[in-house]
């Protein structure tokens, strides 16, 4: 699976959470990290499009939006002999937004500060998925990063890894299957001390099925209570 | 009651639908035609806009929102010191929105071709006007304006001069009082041949509090049929 990522900062150089996400993929070599500029040429964007699988508009929350940025590049970029017509470049392609917002994660309900959700506020990306044929990710949505801690940023980041480079981040399968992935890379990569390692990497593969039980009945056990 | 129209068309040249709308308000002295350009001066539409009282935001619809060519001018005109911190320039105003699109009205639902309904579609600027304390008008969507009869623009012409122009546009009694306006201003240009006109601006007049009763049964009768 090829991801492009489609950063559209208007600040970039004065971003402190862009250059967090960039170092968390930049040793993924099926991760096309693209920052977006006022200038762009049509044909060459469309070009890079076609060639990935999982798209990410990736920027911060503007007035519940998007930056004129991005929006300036998708009028021009997705023309509808390109996107729609009979063509439908980006038809099966999976679409995934990943939107940095300073209010924190409760303000976004009816009642609260900013008084719709994540998901309300992205409609019109959720539409244009629809519309293109793209099968909609769910926004991971990013709140006050300055504020978190080494270790809550820490586990953003494993999250942030998976949302662009595991094809299948929703389930737990597909997670266990990504960490087993990166052992191995970690282990191919270290040569030695990789004994440790190595040890991890078959008990995880040992345990599979183990772990994909137990997983399963957490979620029963869970819906049990909630009923 | 003093209107900005701000009309954000990338190509307004090609446009046959603004050029419609703005002959429609040309005789409006309380209304600012606004068409935006790529470059502006923040400072000059900060003052534009706190020298009005109902902004009106007007686009044709590129997927599913406005056009990058508003997005940016919003992300730079409504600055924090500006639109929200201890501020809050635009509060108490309204805020309105005309979106043209090339779709049928009916596409816009749950199961529709476009999935969302128009008032969802929009939620980003009715997060706005929250925000910012403004009270959000209903949108105003003109749809597939190149199919509608030539009667049908007319009382979409009506239907958009009341949009900008009438303070009470939402309500049957606000209606009878533009239009009685709207006669006098008539009568007053014409001199001449004024005397049919005046006949039925009198007419209206008297019958004000009759049509009021009616509006107003009229409505009963409706919810009576419906409960």
């Amino acid at each position: 699976m090829k991801t492009l990522v489609v950063v559209a900062h208007p600040k970039l150089a004065s971003s402190t959470t862009q250059p967090f996400f960039k170092a968390a993929v930049e040793d993924f070599t099926t991760v096309t990290w693209h920052p977006l500029h006022a200038e762009f040429d049509v044909t060459q964007e469309q070009q890079l499009l076609t060639e990935h699988d999982r798209i990410i508009f990736q920027f911060p929350l503007y007035w519940y939006g998007a930056p004129g940025l991005l929006k300036n590049w998708l009028d021009q970029v997705l023309t509808v002999r390109f996107a729609t017509g009979n063509r439908y470049a980006l038809a099966d392609k999976e679409l995934g937004l990943v939107v940095t917002a300073g209010e924190a994660a409760a303000d976004f309900q009816a009642g609260g500060a900013e008084q719709y959700t994540m998901s309300e506020l992205m409609r019109p990306f959720e539409a244009l998925a629809h519309k293109l044929r793209m099968r909609y990710l769910p926004v991971l949505a990013v709140h006050q990063f300055l504020y978190l801690t080494p270790e809550a940023q820490q586990r953003l980041l494993v999250r942030y890894q998976q949302y662009v480079n595991n094809p299948n981040f929703e389930h737990f399968a597909g997670q266990v299957a990504w960490f087993s992935d990166q052992l191995r890379h970690q282990i191919a990569k270290a040569d030695s001390a990789s004994a440790a390692l190595n040890q991890v990497l078959e008990s995880l593969e040992n345990r599979q099925s183990e772990l994909d039980d137990l997983a399963w009945n957490l979620s029963m056990l869970k819906k049990e209570e909630d009923s």
